[in-house]
Formats: C-alpha cells, sequence, structure tokens
C-alpha cells in the first residue's frame, strides 16, 4: 500500500472535527460551520465528509447537513448498518483498513481541491479515542493525515474535564487544535472557563447559542416545529460575525501554514548552521522543509504546491526516512506509546539530578541491559547524553585500567587505541582522536589523533555470491578472497577459526602489534571497535572472523602489550580492556541484541545511544564490567571517573529507552520478525551449521540483494538486519569500494555529507536522486556515503511498506 | 507554607478515585471498594476522604457511604453549599488555597495510618480535569500527593474515549493507575474493549453489574425499594471474589511500591556507575531514593520509615532540589505544560534527521534566541546535545576563525585558549583540555590543557558590604580589595571603567598577554569565559570589571594576538573571537536572559543549555556571528564544521525551549519576579546610576543575605538571580575562598563531588547535613563544592517556599 500523504492544500480550507465526547454536538457544529462558508462574502464552496458511519444515527447526521446545509457537497466513505461503534458494527462485515480510509479521505480531498472546493470538514465518529473500524482509536486512526482540528467541546456537566482531556489526548499526538466550539450553558458555564483554558494556550474558542431542544420523535407536528427552529437557528448562528470571523480565521490559519512551509528553507538558510555541511554553494532549495512524520515516513513541503496552477496539489508528500533520521529510528516516528511514555516520566519526575541519588527509570533500565546483553563481564552501568560522550566516557575507563595494571604514567606518555581503518567514534575532539589520522588532517585545527588502525577485510554479495574481500595491500599477509554461498556460512566461525584464513589472520595481527610495541615502542590502553559494520566510515562490513581474531589475539597474548600483564583470562579483561562502540550496531539494528552476539564476543566496555531509545531523544549508557569500575576505586576521591552531564540518567531519556527495549525484546520474543526470518533462511542452505534462530536475516528481501547483485551498476551489497547497503560502481567504470579512494579530511565526515568529494563516483547521488524524485506521490529520503548509497528500515517497519521502497529500487537498478 | 510530602505509607493502602467524567459512579465503586475492605479476610479498618465537597449532590454522596457502608471512617474537609462545581462554588466563600487541601489530605492520612486503617480512599470531584475550588483541575491540584489512582471509567456511550483521555492526563501528570473499574453494558460492551486496552497497559480492569435503577425522588415506597436494592447490590458485589481480588492487589501494590523504594539504594550501588562520583567507602546509604518530584521538591525515601513502629510515619519526604538538579531547574518539576508540549513534538514528529533538512521546532527556536539575545553579532544558531559538546563546538569554531585570520596551520602548532582560573567548560576532553591544569592532573591519563587562565578579583558581601576581593599574589598589579555599599554599584561599569582599578586590570591584562605571546610565543585561539559566575570551579563570582577588561584588551589590542591582525574592529570580532559559556549562566539563571548583558558585552559566539528547555532534558546551543560562520565557507566540503550528533536539534528539544523561552521571557514581562526586584532595590542605595530595570535583584532575599554576612561561620556570600552562595569559614578559622586551597584534579571536578577533599573545610558538609535532616518533615537536597554551599531556586519558585527554606538556614547559621 502506498504511503498516505499529509492532508493540507493551499486552497482548501480542510480540517477535521473531533467530539470532546459522544453527542457533544459535533454535527450541528459542522452544519454551522459549513452554512457559515457558505454565506462567506468569498462564496465558498463547501464540502463535509464522513468517512465511516454507523446506522441510522449517522444517516440522520447526513439527513441533518443535507436539510440544513443544502449547498455543502456531501461525501460518506464506508458505512456499517447497525447503529453501534464502528469497532462493533465491523466485527460482522468487511472491514476497510486503516490505509484504505486514509487514502479514501486524502483522495476526496485532493478531488474537492481540485473541483474548487475551498473549505472542507472531515467528521469523525464518536470521541477522539472512540475506536475506527480495525479498533484503533479516531486519533490515532486519522494521524497521518494530521488534519487541523476543530475541538467540539462539551457542555454539560463535567464538560470542562472531558474537553480537556480530550484536548491533551490530540496533543499527544502531534495534532494542532485551530479552534474549538461548543455550546453556551449557563448553569456550567463551561466555555468561560474553557475559553479562559484554550486562549491561554493561543487556541479561540467560539461559544453557541443552545440549538432548539428535540421534540419526541413521535409526534409529526412537533418534528415539523423542531426543522423550522432548527433552520432558524442555523439562519441565525451562520451569520453571526464570530463564526465569518471564526472561518476567516481558520482559512488563515490554514494559509499560514502553507506561507510558513514554504519560507522555512529561506530562514533556515538564513540562521541555521548545520552539522556536517559545507554551507558554500548550498541554497535554500537544497534544505528538505519536514511538516511532521509518521512511522517510516517524513511529510516534506512540496515547493512545486506553491506556484501549482493545479489547486489539487497537496503541499505535502510522504517520504520514506531512508536514513532512519541518521540510523536513530526503531519505533517509527510519532509513536503514541513513546509520547505518552516520555509524557509521564516529564509529569512525574521532569529531571533529577542523578549523583548520590537513584530514580527508578535509571535503575530499571540498567538492570534490564545488563540482562539483555547477556555478558557476565557488564556489571556497571554508567550514563551520558550522546554516542560520543558515551565513548568519550569508554576510552577513559579503558585508559585508567590500563594504565593502572601496566604502570603507565598518561600524563606524561601518550597511551594510543588499536582499532579498525575506517572507524568512528563520535564528534567530540577526544574521540575524534581515537580514529585514524588522513591526508587532510592538517585542515583541523585540533586533531591529534592517537592510535593504530587495521585494515581489515569485507563482506559484500555480488553476481549472486558473498564476497570475502581482501585489500589488495594486505592479500600478501591475509591471503585470497573467498567466496560463500549463504552469509550465514561467513558467520560460521566455529568452523572459520580453523581455517588458514585465520591463521594467517592471527599471525599478520600478532606481527603487526608485536612491531608496533616492540619497535615503535607504542604503548595501547584499548582496543576499540564497531562490531560488524563500521558505520560512518561507509557501511564497512567487517569480516567477522576479522574482528574475531583482533580480539582472541589481543586476549590471548597479553604479553604483547606490557612485560607487567599478568596471564590470560578469559573471564577478566586480557591484554587491553576491549571496547565495542554498538552505538549504531546495537539493539537490533542488526535484527540482534547486541552486535557482539554475532561475534561470539563478551566485550569488556559497551557503548549503546541510537536506538536505545527507540528513535526519540538523545541518550546513551556506557557499560563496563565489575573490574574496570574498580580501576577507579580509591580512597582519593580525585581518582573517580572523571565525567558528568547535567542531564545525565535524564528521567524521560530512561524510562522511554526501558520502554523501547521492552518493546523490542517483547517483538523478538512474539517473532514480529517471523517472516522476514522466514525470507532469508528460506534462501541459504539448510546446512552452515547454524541454529536457525541464529541465521542472520534482513527486513529487505533477500531476492532483492541477490538480484541487485547481478546488476550493473552496482559494484557490491549487503543487508542485514534493518540495514541495506549498496555499492555502486563509478562513473570511470573503476568499481571498488570507498576505501579504495583516497581518504577525505576525516573518513568518517563521509557519513554526514550528501554527496560524494568530486573524486568520488557520482552514482550514488545519481541514485538518491532518483530516489528522491520518482514518478509517484511519494519518494525516498536517503543519505550516501561517497559510492555507497543506504536504506535504514526501522524494527516496526512493515514487509509491504518495504516491499513498496524495493519496487522503487529495482525500477533505478535493473 | 511548610510543602506536603507524597502521599504512601507502607501499612495504609491509600487511593485516589478519579472519574473518566462526572456521573460514572465513582461514589458506588468506592462504596464497593469500602465494603469490599471492611469485609476482607484480614478485617480490615476504612477510611473514605472526601476533601471538597459541593451543595447537596455531594451530601447525598456522604449519606450514600454512610448507609451502604456503615463501618467506613468518613471524613470531609471543605463543604460548599451550591450543587455546582467547585471552581463556581468558590466564588462565593473563603476559598481553601490548593496548599491547604493538600496538607488537609496528607494530615488526615497520616492520622488514619496512625490509627489503624489499612485502606483508605480520597474522592476527587467530577472528572479527572475538573476544576476544583482555586481553578487548577483535580489531576493538577492533587497532583503534589502523587496517591496512585483508582479510575472510574465511563461505560456509556462514548465512555472509551473518554476513560482513555482521562487516562492520558493521568499519565501525562505522572500518575500510576493502578485499577481501572466500570459498569458492565451489554451493549456498548465499553468494558471489553478497555480491558483489553488497560490490560495491554499491564493495567487490571474490572467490571462491575449495573448497580439498580434510581426512582423517580418523590416516592418514598419506591425511595425505600431503591435502598433495599441497593443493599442487595452492594451485599452481592463487594464480597465477590474479584473484588476481593482486586483488593489484595491494590494492597500487593502498595507493599511492592515501598518494598522497591527500600531496595533501590543498594540495587543502585550494584549497578551504577555516578558521575563524578568516588565509590570507594560509598554505601547504599548514601544514595538517596527520589520516588518522584514536583515544583521546586524532590519526593525522597525515608529509610527510617520501613521498621518505624509509628504506623502514621509516611514513607516518602519532600525535599527541596537545592541544586536545582545541577544547574537546571527552570519551570519546576513535574511542569504539566512542559510534559504536555515534550509529547506534542514526540507525537507530531519523533525525531528528524538534522542535516539538510528543517522542522519547525528547530527554526522557530533559533530565530527567537537570536532575537532574546539582543546581540547584533549574532547570526547563526549550530545544535548540540549539552554545555560540554556545545563547548566543543565553539572551540573548533573560534579556532578555524583565528587560524585563517592569522594564518596558523592548527595541525602543526598549538593554539590555545585564553581564560579564567576556575573555568569549567563541560567533561568531554576537548574542552577539559580548555580548562586550567593542576598540580593532580597527572592521574588523568587524557589531559593535554592548552592555554593560560588568568586569576582575577571576586565579589561577595561580608559584615554588611559588598566586597571585591582581589587575590593576594595579585595585590600588587591590581590594587586593594574595594568595598561598595551595594551590588548594583559594582555593576555600574558606566563609572567604574574610569577608577584606577580599571587602568590596573587593564595594564597587566595587556602586559600579561604580551609576556605570553612575545615571550613565551603562545598562539592564542580564543577568549573563553563564564560571565559573573564560575559556577563549577566553586561558585566564583567574577568582578565583572576584570571581565569586561579582558574582552576590551582583547578586542582593542588585536596586534596582541598577531602582527598579521587588522585594526580593532568595534562590530567584527577582533583579537580574539570571544566565547562566552553561558551554559550555566544564561537564560535568567542570574535573573536576566543573558548574562553577557551584565557587563554589556557581545560575544562573538555564545552556547547556553541547562535552563534552555526549563530543567526537562538535555539540548544545547551554540550561537556564532555570521563572520565566524564565514570562516569555514570553501569550495571544499572538507573545510565545514565536523561535527554532529544524530539526535542534532531533536524535535522534542527544540519544542520544549521554544516553550520554556517564551515562558520565563513572559514571566519578565509580566512583571513576575516583581516582589523580589523590590526587595532588592528597596535595600539598594537609590542612586547608583542603576536603571530600576537594571537593577541586580536575587529570589534569595537581601535581608537573609544581609544577616547571614554577620555570622560568624561565614566568610562571605553573595545572591544573584536564582543563585544563592555561602563560603563558609573552615574549622582551623582560617577563611579564605576556595581558591586558597590546593586544586584538586580538576578544579571542576570540586562541583560533582558532594563533600570536600579532607583539606577544605567540612563546614560546608556540616550545614549540608544539617539542612537535609531537619526538625521539619521536610528537608534540603543541596550540594556543596568545597568550603561552599550554595542553593538555587527555579525562574517560578514562590517567595513564600524560598522564605521557608531561607528559615532553615537562618536557624542553622544565625
Amino acid at each position: 500500500m502506498a504511503p498516505v500523504g499529509g492532508a493540507l492544500w493551499r486552497q482548501l480550507c480542510a480540517h477535521q472535527v473531533y467530539g470532546a465526547n459522544t453527542n457533544v454536538g459535533k454535527t450541528v457544529v459542522s452544519t454551522v460551520l459549513c452554512n457559515g462558508a457558505l454565506r462567506h462574502p468569498s462564496a465558498r464552496k463547501v464540502g463535509f465528509l464522513k468517512p465511516v458511519s454507523t446506522g441510522p444515527l449517522d444517516e440522520a447526521d447526513y439527513r441533518h447537513i443535507e436539510r440544513f446545509s443544502p449547498g455543502t457537497l456531501q461525501k460518506g466513505l464506508y458505512q456499517f448498518d447497525e447503529p453501534v461503534s464502528p469497532h462493533i458494527a465491523a466485527q460482522s462485515k468487511t472491514i476497510p483498513k486503516d490505509d484504505e480510509i486514509l487514502t479514501g479521505v486524502h483522495t476526496t480531498l485532493t478531488k474537492w481541491a481540485d473541483d474548487g472546493i475551498k473549505f472542507a470538514l472531515v467528521e469523525t465518529a464518536g470521541g477522539v479515542h472512540s475506536p475506527g473500524p480495525n479498533g484503533n482509536s479516531q486519533a490515532d486512526l486519522y494521524r497521518p493525515l494530521r488534519l487541523p482540528v476543530v475541538l467540539v467541546g462539551d457542555s454539560r456537566l463535567g464538560g470542562i474535564s472531558s474537553s480537556i482531556s480530550a484536548f491533551e489526548s490530540l496533543l499527544i499526538r502531534g495534532y494542532d487544535v485551530h479552534t474549538v466550539l461548543l455550546f453556551e450553558d449557563d448553569y456550567y458555564k463551561n466555555h468561560e472557563y474553557l475559553r479562559t483554558y484554550f486562549e491561554k494556550r493561543g487556541i479561540p474558542l467560539l461559544s453557541l447559542p443552545q440549538p432548539p431542544e428535540k421534540p419526541p420523535v413521535e409526534d409529526a407536528d412537533a418534528l415539523a416545529r423542531d426543522e423550522e427552529a432548527l433552520a432558524a437557528y442555523y439562519e441565525s448562528v451562520s451569520k453571526k460575525s464570530d463564526i465569518q470571523g471564526l472561518l476567516d480565521d481558520l482559512s488563515t490559519k490554514n494559509t499560514q501554514r502553507v506561507d510558513r512551509l514554504s519560507s522555512m528553507a529561506e530562514r533556515a538558510h538564513n540562521v541555521i548552521w548545520y552539522p556536517f555541511t559545507q554551507h558554500q554553494g548550498m541554497t535554500a532549495k537544497d534544505i528538505s522543509v519536514i511538516d511532521s512524520a509518521y512511522d517510516d515516513y517524513f511529510q516534506t513541503y512540496k515547493p512545486d504546491s506553491a506556484q501549482a496552477s493545479n489547486a489539487g496539489a497537496g503541499v505535502l508528500k510522504p517520504t520514506f526516512d531512508g536514513s532512519a533520521s541518521w540510523w536513530t529510528q526503531g519505533l517509527g516516528h510519532g509513536n503514541p506509546e513513546l509520547s505518552l511514555t516520555a509524557a509521564y516520566a516529564a509529569g512525574r519526575y521532569g529531571h533529577v539530578m542523578f549523583a548520590g541519588t537513584v530514580h527508578e527509570p535509571a535503575l530499571s533500565l540498567a538492570e534490564s541491559l545488563i540482562k539483555a546483553h547477556e555478558n557476565p563481564r557488564l556489571g556497571k552501568v554508567f550514563y551520558s547524553d550522546n554516542g560520543s560522550t558515551g565513548m568519550e566516557v569508554a576510552v577513559k575507563m579503558g585508559l585508567r585500567a590500563s594504565c593502572a595494571r601496566y604502570g603507565w604514567d598518561g600524563s606524561e606518555e601518550q597511551i594510543s587505541i588499536l582499532g579498525l581503518k575506517g572507524s568512528y567514534h563520535g564528534d567530540t575532539i577526544g574521540v575524534m582522536d581515537c580514529s585514524e589520522p588522513s591526508t587532510y588532517n592538517k585542515k583541523v585545527e585540533w586533531y591529534r589523533g592517537r592510535g593504530y588502525w587495521f585494515d581489515f577485510p569485507q563482506i559484500k554479495m555480488s553476481q549472486g555470491m558473498w564476497h570475502v574481500e581482501v585489500p589488495e595491500e594486505l592479500k600478501e599477509a591475509l591471503g585470497p578472497n573467498l567466496e560463500f554461498p549463504t552469509l550465514d556460512s561467513i558467520f560460521n566461525l566455529e568452523e572459520r577459526v580453523n581455517s588458514d584464513a585465520a591463521k594467517r589472520y592471527r599471525s599478520y595481527i600478532q606481527s603487526t602489534i608485536e612491531d608496533l610495541v616492540a619497535k615503535e615502542g607504542k604503548k595501547f590502553g584499548a582496543l576499540i571497535m564497531e562490531p560488524i559494520i563500521l558505520g560512518a566510515g561507509g557501511m564497512l562490513f567487517a569480516d567477522p572472523l576479522f574482528q574475531y581474531t583482533l580480539t582472541q589475539v589481543t586476549r590471548s597474548n597479553p604479553q604483547l602489550f606490557s612485560p607487567k600483564a599478568p596471564s590470560p583470562s578469559t573471564t577478566s579483561w586480557s591484554g587491553l580492556p576491549v571496547i565495542f562502540d554498538e552505538v549504531f550496531t546495537g539493539l537490533y539494528r542488526l535484527g540482534r541484541r547486541t552486535a557482539a552476539s554475532f561475534l561470539g564476543l563478551h566485550p569488556d566496555i559497551t557503548v549503546n545511544a541510537k536506538l536505545l531509545t527507540g528513535g526519540l531523544l538523545p541518550l546513551c549508557t556506557t557499560m563496563a564490567s565489575n573490574e574496570i569500575f574498580d580501576a577507579f576505586s580509591s580512597p582519593e576521591k580525585s581518582d573517580a571517573l572523571l565525567h558528568g552531564h547535567s542531564y545525565t540518567a535524564h528521567a524521560i531519556g530512561c524510562t522511554v529507552a526501558q520502554k523501547s527495549l521492552q518493546t523490542m525484546m517483547d517483538m523478538e520474543q512474539t517473532g514480529q520478525w517471523n517472516p522476514y526470518q522466514a525470507d532469508w533462511t528460506s534462501a541459504s542452505s539448510p546446512a552452515a551449521h547454524t541454529k536457525p534462530e541464529d541465521a542472520i536475516w534482513s527486513s529487505w528481501s533477500h531476492g532483492l540483494v541477490r538480484d541487485l547483485s547481478f546488476a550493473h551498476s552496482v559494484e557490491g551489497l549487503f543487508a542485514i538486519g534493518t540495514v541495506l547497503s549498496i555499492t555502486l560502481r563509478d562513473e570511470s567504470g573503476k568499481g571498488g569500494s570507498l576505501r579504495s579512494f583516497p581518504l577525505p579530511t576525516r573518513r568518517n565526515y563521509l557519513r554526514h555529507f550528501n554527496s560524494s568529494l568530486g573524486y568520488t563516483s557520482t552514482a550514488a547521488q545519481g541514485l538518491q536522486k532518483r530516489l528522491a524524485v520518482t514518478g509517484k506521490p511519494y519518494g525516498v529520503h536517503s543519505r550516501v556515503l561517497g559510492n555507497v548509497i543506504y536504506l535504514m528500515a526501522s524494527v516496526t517497519s512493515k514487509p509491504e511498506s518495504l516491499r513498496e521502497i524495493e519496487g522503487l529500487l529495482r525500477e533505478a537498478l535493473l
């Protein structure tokens, strides 16, 4: 099913009518507004849409509009016979899917806009949380359209409360309430209290006289009198100046919203300093304006909608968030459960300082994470705000532990990091220094790189086979490229560890370290790796055997690093503290709770961020073994770990993270990803010594990966978990990964540039553009890394949604 | 008014009964539960409290319980005669303040717990948002007690919606809903839908048979029959096993909550690695367990409540958040407007990646901040996650600008920072290196300090007078200590700039820089200062004349820094880019929108965090001039500013920040701080060349500061804005500020240690303990910095609340 666009048109002022409760007078209010619009000096064409109606009750509503607002164009989409709540009526009928209802509403409004209708109302059924046909509440069902809201308040006893609660339920879902209307009741005076309440929040409230009371239905004369009275009521109310003023206001708000969207790129270009962006040559046109987001999609402003003579052109276009918003998204944008969870924590705590205190979310999350990691080494959790700060903490931990054990004075000598080429651990200066230097680093005033970074073999599929590609200059040491039938067989370390390749890896790693330490006198303080995929370096898929071997050599040969080293240990840290940077790869990004589990390794320190909060807000955890923790234990307070941020372990972040982790673990437990797993398992050879639950899988289909691997323009690709990464051949026909190009200022900065660097392939950029502007009413927002284009799903992405995107890829590449 | 404690007792299981709407049957449900509890095998004593009741309607409720649950102890606190909503009834009567109502409820429940009552219900009036006597809604009014909730759902048409919305309104305010009850309606079947809904969220729902219908009131016989029918209804329902099961469940939840609180310190001690904390010697007892927070108060677990033979001992104690949660709090803990704002942003966007895109909150906040700063230099806003990362960005900006202008190659030469001693800019390694080294830094493996840090004169009050204290070793250069009658006169820079002191400052600063550059060959890349107060360094109140002069010398003498420097300029950066770290001092922390305004200076780069989000969650802005921005402009993408975090400009943070900024600016505009200002203005001499709106003020009373300045144990103190800082004499009788002690590892780490270092005074610690455990049912959670103890208010703190805390200080010190 194609995604639906946000419902916004320049010429058509459309609103959704929500009720604070059932029977608060939505239809009367709608009739007043439609009548008012018909009488408006601008002689508007008016539409009234009731997407889902149930039985005689709603039929009456329908007739009501027909009778009392005869000029209004009316439409219904789905009709249930029984006069009950749609979710009950629906039990006995073919149920339209929520997506179909949304598409129906969007299509209708588009046609109306095209037909010159200027004012439209879309009426909901019942109150804001009354269930729709599939059981989702009105507010959840219609959220992807995010129509601005006309809220009909409740004038009865108790109506203050239900009106405010309904308003809050709408707010939590990111709706903009443009006005509140309700009837005047001189006894309860809800409208007075609510007027103050809503005006304080910038929302005008209009109170209407009570409509004439309904007579008993049996009496025909009375009915006629009722009709007359009602007609007189509408006649008098609809032309009142405050109704006309309100309609002007609604129309102005619609125009202002569109104007604001159309001005935002220019204004942003004026005041925003973007991360990792060269602003020279950048124009306002290069900035995508995001109105809102839902599930996997942004609602993006279409600049061409401004001038379009075609009034039906919607202002917003659904755009697949192909970078998962810099790899953060897990549970979808605008997830109401996460919003509520965040709000609960804010309401219960706000923020509570976190030194010498504890609160439930910080504690529960720490305990849950330790349990979830199934790494017997991890005993302590340190909180910070993002992956970069969390890695700074990890580095401080690692250096202290090794300096303490080996008796080095870190303030006198340079203690270095052992890592991989193309690594990236964040943008603060301390961890920037833990990634390798480059030919361009003289441009950067603050870089003081310290370390040694191994080059390594990489995995990708091409021509239908999986390959381990060894860098040219390492072939002598590490052996030739290897070919495997399945990804599972590459991860069969139990078998591969006895291979020739493994022997060569071991010997190469060991002799390199020996040389660095013995000949160059280097002192290493920690081994740092992004397990499996080095993301920012260009989606480098490391041969797991190499990462495994590097860790094992480090741990089995502690004397490599210092003569003072105790004998190797398999339970305590040995050789060097091993730090896994799972900021990107952890917490189900690759389909598993930890990336370490692919390697069967237990790091001494692990850092998580990005998916930790399901994609909502910044939080980071650095987990460490009790042994590392003990390295800071001393009678001197000044020996403590010198790190902390004001919002350390902020309650909102911890609460949302706990909820996200639990949700993702529940999804794993209840087999939510079974369809994806089945797709990959069936494609795999049955053998490969892999337990079915350990099989590698991706939410991108195996068929897509195989088919694209034969495409002329594709040099190689892979998919694992939610990540799909495609390396394109560059125009010169010279394939080769990003690694074969000269390094830019810092390799990792490629992550952030939405373009290649001139000397890299422009093929990825070309594909990026084709995916952004398709022949369809939706597109893909993606990021490229040199000649690599990648797409990333959420863990909640639905197969049908991803297959839609895969279709675009196939069209572009096959 | 003394603050009220959270309502929690070990022996008493107390709940608050909220209604999804008016007339949903709260009283019937309460009667069922009270009856059930009376019949419970444990033969409970039961209490029913209706704090505020209105007229005959509620009298009927009262009689209802009396009649149908005769063993239940009943109590009302406030009674209004008219049968209308309390907020209307209250218009014609003396209105109890919300605080009085809360205290009344707490006192009653305490007494009941003391009397051995095991089960109590506190009934609200109307729905969750029905207004209380002062216009605040039920849910807002009772929030400080945070009683767990029994929610009575609505079984009528529309009741699904109103029940869920009511539930959401409670969640947003941090309430725990323990159960939902509602009547069975076989037609609408709300209970079925809602049971699924709530059980998914771990909340049991119990449906009750409908009570017998009420007969018309006029008929005495019918009334009697009604009574009988009702009695039979209660008889049959109350003894049902599911009611008894529910009561057991409620009781278990109460016990579990207390048990959890009592176990949390131990568990935290086991798994949490605290920031800036030496864990050796730390025990679980040193950890405060925070149940929740509201306004300026934590609700802290009282460990002694566990063993108390006194059943009335509450488990929670209100504790003033004296460090404003590490200086972050602005709009109070648990602020429902901020919760809603956060939820709205989460619902509308989740998180949206921020490179080449823009969304409304990020743009609006950027524009608002630029406007609010009234600094014509600032043109661009760069977002990051916390003060430390924002300062890293500022440093990268400053170094680039100066290297570009002066033709330095930052990768070859050390470019240094000019700053002040005792400065602190965050804990990431890059900005740690921008603060001065210390005698202990050999312990830190990663420190590579680069810069020169000026010592400077400090401000404090002692013996009723304001002093400028010049460091002993600088007296020769800077002149003697000075005395001023008012703080305003110290800030009268217009006058002071012509003083002898100013001349000496100028000449000292200029010659020092000359020596550093000419003789030592140092190259400086930026001037970095925390204007007015250097917080983490020990609440050092810098003489504004010194900071002003340092900036002016830097800007007026650019040739000091490089022969290539162009002539001085007053509009573009000159000499060095001037970076103000307003992370702590900005955004009304000192009573003004910017700390720079006290100095009348316009920095080239300004960093804000902490109060930016009103105290809710991490966000940071680094604002810079267009000129600094242009230093990164180049045809090379690799010349761009290399910085960015995944959650850069996250929508929740930006939306909350925009709301906070607007709220605080509105408070300023509408004179919310007038009482504080009046207190300080009246104490000031009327002259002092200060415009009234420029007068210095504090939310801590001038009288307190003056009185304490005579206290024997006080060496000096000051208050400005929301900050009160007291330097205590140490035990040896040797006064002197923190500055006179040897520097610890890094001076700034003192901020984080909740104790002195052995060689510093223990007086502050002693005072800290006295404030924590007072003779009152509430205490103060404070932080000390060596021999300095400080207290910090929110911008929303009420005078009567702060005077209460001042009373504790007076008791302890006078």
